[in-house]
């Protein structure tokens, strides 16, 4: 498996655009196009918040069939909360990319991201359409994922290259979301390309390993969103021979997967709203694995534990407090703390002050690995959070205007 | 029912202190002492966080008892994962107590909140217990009210008398608490005393029922505390005739009970960390009462509602996003949203800009109203938050230091 360049353009046969069309205010990106050249396979995971914009509902009809063939993303409006209008506008939105590139209907999704509420602006969008499918090109891929961003400060990419058989075979993505984001995703969205060839039911399976193990895994503010959605395509252009489950190639295959959603997935958390750190939260010992998340989450969702690393403060006692009143069976006289290698906490008590000075210069650090060993099992788990800044508060309280 | 003036001593025969003993770097109070001349009935609630501190612990031991003499309190040191010594401490203090005041020492209850993980400095407390046992007065319950707090800006107290029979009946109490604050009470400690002549399961039964309906309906950051309690004690010095459960008495003190406790808890919420709002989340039409706790709390606790509400912009899609990923059973199509007395959502869907300048009116107010009605079943519910701004994340980041 080789890291390469690019995003989702790096599969064959598969071309972007991203272009300016006016929902922003700001004049920046804010509508991308993704189209695969062959009718792909497709599989997607949606957010699980029962309040769900127009554009999840309409690809979550889709998504049935299976079949993909291009997709269309907005920025800028969410489409969502917007009620029978909505629905007809995200259908709009699908029927007029179709039309202009000549593509089934059906095989057609769409996304959108941004303020909840508002109807989209339909003129801006049919033209939007028009001008990204003009756009279309195998260099455009950065392009696209500039145009699905929102409070984003970077665009977000990754691609690998596998050899299956003796055919160079491409996964490639892009994603967008740097608030709200929980698991089970959350203003978020994530798109995968392939150019293997993989049965549909496979490539479910395989998505569904690969979003549990990064999209599934970070948390920013443990707000989820209405309009979260992870897709995948193959379609086969590599011209490798079929992947069968199981087999050594699909191994490689899921490898490959991992890496681009696991590595988006950090990207999304270093872009956290006001990040100013990178936290690992490494649980060990749970009961079982839904326990280690309930740990890990409660420790990366809470607000005084993040406060207190963006303050490079080492209060140890909000991590404990965290984990007390996680959900998870802890027993706080068996807990043992590390921040970085060195252990702060063992059996549940402080290791002594002399420890501190040591800490506070790993605190400084952009990047904070912390380990939490509860000792009631053998499960672990780990999710990727952020701290919590004063520009998290000035991002979100300004947000719309 | 009169609202009266003082706090924890308005009752007959409750005498209190505060003094400065130097656990607190600020030279601020931190030690407090409450006294009853007579023995007392006494209830008590206590955190639900599996890591509990010292003092819980020890409390828990003796609630089981319910006799009350006295009880000490300090601020600045929680005494929370301490292990075998905080134990120790956490006894020393209360026998220190005990021994000065000649009362038997199964009567005398702990509390202590502040950093975790550090142990008690004993000589300033024992020092400090002393100063106290001097200091005890009737007109000291403010005083005491100070002593107990941590990042609180101001000292809660609150006070009632009721006519039972001909006899006037006093009860008032204080609290602390300005952040970590949610249901189940999190770093919140509450003590309200009554001369009411009640007995002790009557007295726990009443007591439940007034923390269910205050300090179990706030929410400042959705973190819970290793350190909560809430005690209540009587001690029948009023002279009124016993309070038989049901009578026209008992609802008469269940109301003077709910005054307080409530009063108490909406003076923690205006005290929240930072916070420049005071919200007020009614939710009608769940299902259950359980389902509408979980989306009242799920929009109280959200830091998108809440950092929108500290820039005064009415993001009403964060609402819906955070109802529908409350865990309760809501249906998007059928949910209206007022802020204040204005409907803003209709079956899911906006009304429309037109009346946003008057809802933008109404989020300048330093008090809001949210109504959220499901249309789900008939619970109602409602519970008090605050929004969350700069200041929360400053008070946050360097709270030790």
């Amino acid at each position: 498996m080789n890291e390469s360049e690019g995003g989702i353009t790096a599969p064959r046969g598969v071309l972007a655009a991203g272009v300016c069309c006016g929902i922003k205010k700001t004049g920046l990106p804010d509508l991308a196009m993704v189209v695969s050249e062959r009718e792909a396979v497709v599989s997607g995971v949606f957010t699980r918040n029962r309040v769900k914009a127009a554009p999840i509902l309409l690809c979550q009809e889709r998504i049935v069939e299976g079949k993909f063939s291009a997709l269309v993303v907005n920025s800028g409006n969410a489409n969502a909360c917007t009620g029978q209008r909505g629905m007809k506008d995200a259908r709009q939105m699908v029927r007029r990319a179709a039309n202009l590139l000549g593509r089934p209907e059906e095989q057609v999704f769409v996304a959108s991201t941004g303020v909840i509420g508002e109807p989209l602006p339909m003129e801006k969008i049919s033209q939007g359409v028009a001008m990204a499918v003009e756009a279309l090109g195998k260099d455009q891929g950065q392009r696209a994922a500039r145009a699905i961003m929102t409070t984003d400060t970077f665009p977000k990419e990754a691609a690998v290259s596998l050899v299956i058989g003796d055919t160079s075979v491409h996964i490639g993505g892009m994603a967008k979301g740097s608030g709200m984001i929980y698991p089970r995703m959350a203003t978020m969205l994530a798109f995968v390309a392939s150019d293997a060839n993989i049965s549909a039911s496979l490539l479910a399976r395989s998505w569904k390993r690969a979003v549990a193990q990064s999209f599934n895994r970070i948390t920013v503010d443990g707000d989820t969103s209405t309009n979260d959605m992870a897709l995948a395509f193959s379609n086969g252009l590599s011209g490798c021979s079929r992947i069968h489950e199981g087999s050594r190639e699909h191994l490689l295959f899921q490898e490959g997967l991992n890496w681009v959603t696991s590595t988006l997935a950090k990207l999304i958390v270093r872009d956290g709203e006001g990040a100013t750190k990178f936290i690992r939260v490494e649980v060990k010992g749970a009961r079982s694995q839904r326990e280690g998340e309930l740990a890990a989450f409660a420790v990366a969702n809470s607000n005084l534990v993040k406060t207190a690393f963006f303050g490079e403060d080492c209060n140890w006692g909000r991590i404990l407090s965290a984990l007390g009143s996680s959900g998870a069976s802890v027993r706080p006289e068996q807990i043992d703390l590390f921040i970085g290698p060195v252990q702060i906490v063992k059996k549940g008590v402080g290791l002594g002050k002399d420890r501190q000075p040591q800490v506070k210069e790993i605190l400084k650090e952009r990047e904070i690995e912390l380990l939490v060993h509860l000792h009631q099992g053998r499960a672990q788990t780990e999710v990727w959070t952020t701290d919590l800044s004063y520009d998290y508060v000035k991002i979100n309280a300004s947000y719309r205007t």
